[in-house]
């Protein structure tokens, strides 16, 4: 009858959780329990092992497809099939480029000189488009835009800021000059440039950046998407600070100070649209206005919805294909309080039904920093099994890059809670229940980092380089060399589990499904 | 030297200017003025008679059109040409029908007969689409969806408003009980069911209609397009009244009363987007702070913009295709204010760029409205002449059937001022100074109703009927025969010309202009 009461915190104890003290003492007297506990413990041992292979065999394809680009586009699908027919997106610069930034530095700055490479034909499309600067291709190989469709395609103008901010993390990262001034430099001003004239003031004087369309393809072509708005914001920022380090090239690329003075104005006034009354950021002006979508009515076969409804229907309700106000919280963290983050992140979960792989892993690493931890970890199985256990049922098609490198993207900024705004480089670790370490090593200015976190503590030190100024959960200190720096974690913020729309939680990662 | 100071004033007077007493007294005096004087007016005559000949044409080729649809649609250009494909638009309930309703009404019934014959189709499509009642196409032969291309074309649910509508004109001008028993409450139901369904209530319980489009072309999938609103608002109201006349036809249709005080209430909830800076009613959610389209840079060539711009850049900035707002002005200027319609007419005037032909004549009925006669006198010429002048250089494709039925709008509603809002017959006629008589007939609940107009009264007298009751701005008195009820003409509200877009100025008609 004992064995019975604490047969759940028993199995729970096994994954992670601790265990009350009657319960401990039955634990420790009774063999069926304690059999059955180590029962538990194995099975769970094997899925970690699944997620560390999971987790290599993600690392090797999306630096496979990376750090072996040389200088020519990473394709979504890299080389590995035919699935979108070799173009390369976005996930690029999001999601393969931190990767790359923080293990193989020269395979980042070498994606960066394809896309610099690429300059004449993105000035070009502005000016066919009428815009300054450069417009960047939605999808392309060559650096042609070769998507046609245009609302939840061209228009998704935040691929140039998603440029841009590869550039800036790349120059922060490794502190590359001569990238900066032969590449850099150019990428950033053009699309500065690009923004400042896709932009303008409206009567109060506020910059509004209208009728484009952001990461979520559920939505298109709304007034002052805020992930757009606020990567715009940080591109303009990135490009006046590098032509104050490098006035003599910014001159020969015909920037005045007058030039960079207006984007910093253009940024400081950028339009961010929030709900008073919901007490949330819309996804763009008026979203959290629309109709949510009929959830209930949806079956599980009608997912993903695209192939089932039309996109006037989709375009108009509040139903979201992938993280984008979300992707936001992360890249943009250093824009939202602590509050906010819980609170969007919340409003979103409920309304996101992951029809693209572009989103688990940002799922997870705003989950882990709100304090949903073992919701994270599901998203970061989703995110590392998706092509080993064909999740989407399309990896004959070829293996979703973005969604592999999104892996190391969930341990690293995830569950390591790595941020690196403004060039700085902070850590707030935390570990959900079902998982007893992670470590993980990093690049950074000639650096290498070596980061390790178990349920208690984390520990920091340098394999190479000099000293490093990082932060623990806000806590700044050095890392002077091979001897770790401990730091203890803090109890995650205690918040109510947000819930998914019906059918669309991530699968529960345990022994026995 | 007198003859000089005079010169504009004699030309001026012989389109119908006053004359100042001192000019009068020259013009008594001088052969050579008075020569001149006799010339203009000639030519002023020869003026007037191509466009009585324009109007003539105009009647001619829109009761071709439409008064031998004889149960089939009535297409964009008739059977005049190839251009669209032989295909029917919501022109043909918004333009042609109001000219069918008052001369020949059993056309206008025939055309209505022929949406009702395609009902079944607009309810499969609705249902489609997920959405209750009908949904009627964008464009069509037959009655099935044909247009492939959506942000402009299906997204355009406005008309399904606008079929109500000519439904609702059509009923209240002929009191055809056996049709609105037959096809006309059948036609309002599903209408009002396809409203109540693609509407939602916010928080605040306003009644929104997000993502679709309006008349306007050049804007797409926005919220809240007041046109879309306001027609949608008159339709649910249109079809309660239906209901509550025959229950027991409404219940074969399945409608009982709490279905029919949904669409009031609805209804009463609509929102109506105002812009209490600019004090202007936005033509959709968010427009009055897009960015203004910029005119001094688009060459006289680069007209129509939609072949020279993406689209993607007229969708987010402040520039109109055609009446739009403006239209809602007209057909629904129930809902406006006298001097938010001079507001709003003078903010849409800036921006209307008139590449399309449906725009024109709702221009003319506005601008009389407003006071601007002149104006409208100008658009009339262009609305009426599209064809026999080849104004848009795209005749020999057919003739814009929508344009010609157009020229009678801007003569009867237009310069007669005749609205129908609410089933009431009402005027309020002003001539500009350029014409000199206006005179027409109207069918009226087995009535003929003669309207006869110069600059300073109007005469109306019954041809043949009972007794029926009118208004003449805003005095309302019945008119009993043949012998004319005369009323003097109030002088027009004297308020400052608006401007159009550089070069998108109707051409000035007058002699050598």
């Amino acid at each position: 009858m004992s064995c019975e009461r604490y047969a759940g915190a028993i199995v729970e104890h096994a994954l992670g959780a601790d265990l009350a003290p009657d319960a401990r003492t039955h634990l420790e007297t009774c063999g069926v329990c304690r059999g059955r506990f180590d029962e538990q413990q194995r099975a769970m041992q094997a899925l970690d092992a699944e997620l560390q292979q999971a987790l290599r065999f993600a690392l090797f394809h999306a630096l496979q497809a990376g750090a072996r680009g040389e200088q020519r586009a990473i394709a979504a699908k890299g080389l590995t099939g035919p699935g979108y027919n070799g173009h390369a997106f976005w996930d690029t610069e999001t999601f393969v480029l931190p990767l790359l930034t923080y293990t193989i530095p020269e395979a980042a700055r070498d994606a960066l000189r394809w896309r610099h490479a690429t300059l004449d034909l993105a000035r070009e499309r502005a000016n066919q488009l009428g815009l300054a600067g450069a417009a960047f291709p939605w999808r392309t190989i060559a650096g042609h835009e070769c998507s046609s469709y245009w609302p939840a395609g061209t228009a998704a103008f935040h691929v140039n800021a998603d440029i841009a901010d590869a550039v800036g993390r790349y120059q922060a990262a490794s502190g590359d000059e001569r990238f900066e001034r032969e590449a850099g430099l150019e990428l950033l001003v053009e699309t500065a440039r690009l923004w400042r004239s896709l932009g303008h003031h409206d009567a109060e004087g506020r910059f509004r950046i209208d009728g484009v369309t952001g990461p979520d393809e559920y939505s298109a072509v709304a007034d002052n998407n805020v992930y757009t708005n606020l990567m715009a914001q940080r591109n303009l920022r990135l490009a006046a600070d590098a032509v104050e380090r490098h006035p003599d090239r910014a001159a020969q690329l015909g920037v005045d100070s007058e030039e960079a003075a207006g984007w910093r104005d253009a940024a400081a006034a950028i339009v961010v649209p929030y709900d008073e009354k919901l007490g949330v950021h819309p996804q763009a002006e008026a979203f959290t206005e629309h109709q949510p979508w009929d959830f209930a009515s949806t079956a599980p076969d009608q997912y993903p919805l695209l192939l089932h409804f039309p996109y006037f229907d989709l375009y108009r309700k509040q139903v979201v294909k992938q993280a984008d106000l979300v992707l936001a919280l992360h890249l943009r963290g250093d824009a939202f309080s602590a509050e906010a983050k819980a609170s969007d992140f919340a409003y979103y979960e409920a309304l996101t039904v992951r029809d693209s792989s572009l989103s688990a892993c940002t799922q997870a690493v705003v989950a882990v920093e709100v304090g949903h931890l073992e919701l994270a970890y599901d998203y970061f199985g989703e995110a590392a099994l998706i092509d080993l256990d064909n999740l989407e049922h399309n990896t004959r098609d070829g293996l979703h890059i973005a969604s592999l490198a999104g892996a190391w993207i969930v341990a690293v900024a995830g569950f390591g809670g790595m941020r690196d705004h403004d060039g700085a480089l902070t850590f707030a670790p935390r570990l959900p229940q079902r998982l007893n370490r992670l470590a993980f090593g990093l690049c950074f200015r000639g650096r290498r980092l070596k980061v390790e976190v178990d349920q208690r503590q984390a520990r920091y030190s340098l394999r190479q380089g000099e000293p490093l100024q990082i932060a623990h959960h806000g806590e700044t200190f050095d890392v002077t060399g091979a001897e770790a720096v401990t730091r203890t974690i803090p109890t995650a913020p205690a918040r109510d589990l947000p819930g998914q729309p019906p059918g669309r939680a991530p699968v529960r990662r345990r022994p026995g499904g």
